[in-house]
């Protein structure tokens, strides 16, 4: 099995690393997909929104069918949105792909590569109304949202609890068990000031039970 | 100010990169530290522990002094506890330091560069026992921990509360909510199976409100 995350240019970083870090500890301790794969346009490295410069590990023309996709949101996603290559890439390897994934503005990119027409997704609460705008798509404003075989998570460490979600379903609540284990997830359930109460804040936080 | 982030061989990703994330949402919005940099040996990539390829931005020998530096764990610290280089580097920089945090088995980086003598501190689950048979360290089970200038966190995704908890203290309760809240980090509150209860679980998971 290949799990494939999608990178380019200002890519946020823990949208793709909190997710990279559950399905390792999936592969690692409970049989996950033997290959994790960091995708993107070039074998150049790319820096991302805040500074972290990586170097993937298959380009557009070397990575291999992916059973998983995942695509992180941030900054870039304003730009890739347009680049023909990067969506052409996601709606290509969609096709055979068991799920595909975003977290954060990634939605956009499964929504211009054609994954979100009709169904209902997420995004982080900066973006909603922008998702809501572009009128195909059901927005909701929940942590983590399954329809079919699209996952879309909210901002930035929502990730982490997708893919711990996406882990329980794909191959069971053991196994989810052991990649939360493994990664000490066990949050401190802190709410730091008070703007999770705010106008802004998505209905899922303003329920959150802290 | 400048907050360094210490990487190596085999560096556990989301250790480093979940507080990496949080600084950066409290550089961005709340007036946290101008200067974010991943430091390293040499000027090499590094790879991490579950295959993340990573591109330094300074090396011991070209870091600026340092105002915050974090020591991620990871399977790699085994080794890096006899890297005098490393060991030097970290002993160094605390001197000048307003703070020294390690996330995971980061711990024993700390501990052999005289920082833990006498202090409390934590580490992952699995590496509990081992940090206290070095004898001189009183170990705690909790998912932070602050003793002085030194901070200690848990396994890998405790470093994410520890930065938190951290701005908190360092820049007050609203700079913390906004990072928190840039990075929508409100977990989903799910445990699954029933780990958390296990025998080698630490007692602030077996007390977790979940």
């Amino acid at each position: 099995m290949n799990f494939g995350f999608l990178i380019f240019p200002d890519a946020e970083e823990l949208d793709f690393i909190g997710p990279w870090e559950m399905i390792a500890m999936w592969s690692k301790f409970a049989h996950g997909p033997e290959h994790r794969l960091i995708v993107a346009a070039s074998p150049d490295k790319v820096v991302c929104a805040k500074g972290l410069s990586v170097n993937p590990h298959a380009t557009f023309n070397t990575c291999p069918a992916l059973d998983y996709l995942l695509v992180p949101g941030g900054q870039g996603t304003r730009t890739e949105v347009n680049n023909a290559r990067l969506i052409d890439f996601v709606s290509d390897q969609a096709i055979n792909c068991k799920a595909v994934l975003s977290v954060c503005t990634g939605a956009f990119i499964l929504h211009r590569a054609g994954l979100l027409y009709g169904r209902r997704a997420t995004t982080h609460w900066n973006s909603l109304q922008r998702l809501r705008d572009l009128g195909d798509v059901e927005v909701v404003e929940e942590r983590i949202v399954r329809d079919g075989i699209i996952w879309t998570a909210a901002g930035v460490s929502a990730g982490i609890d997708l893919a711990l979600a996406f882990i329980a379903n794909e191959a069971g609540e053991k196994a989810a068990a052991i990649a939360q284990f493994s990664a000490e997830y066990y949050p401190a359930q802190v709410n730091y000031g008070d703007l999770h109460k705010s106008e802004q804040a998505p209905e899922y936080i303003k329920n959150h039970g802290h």
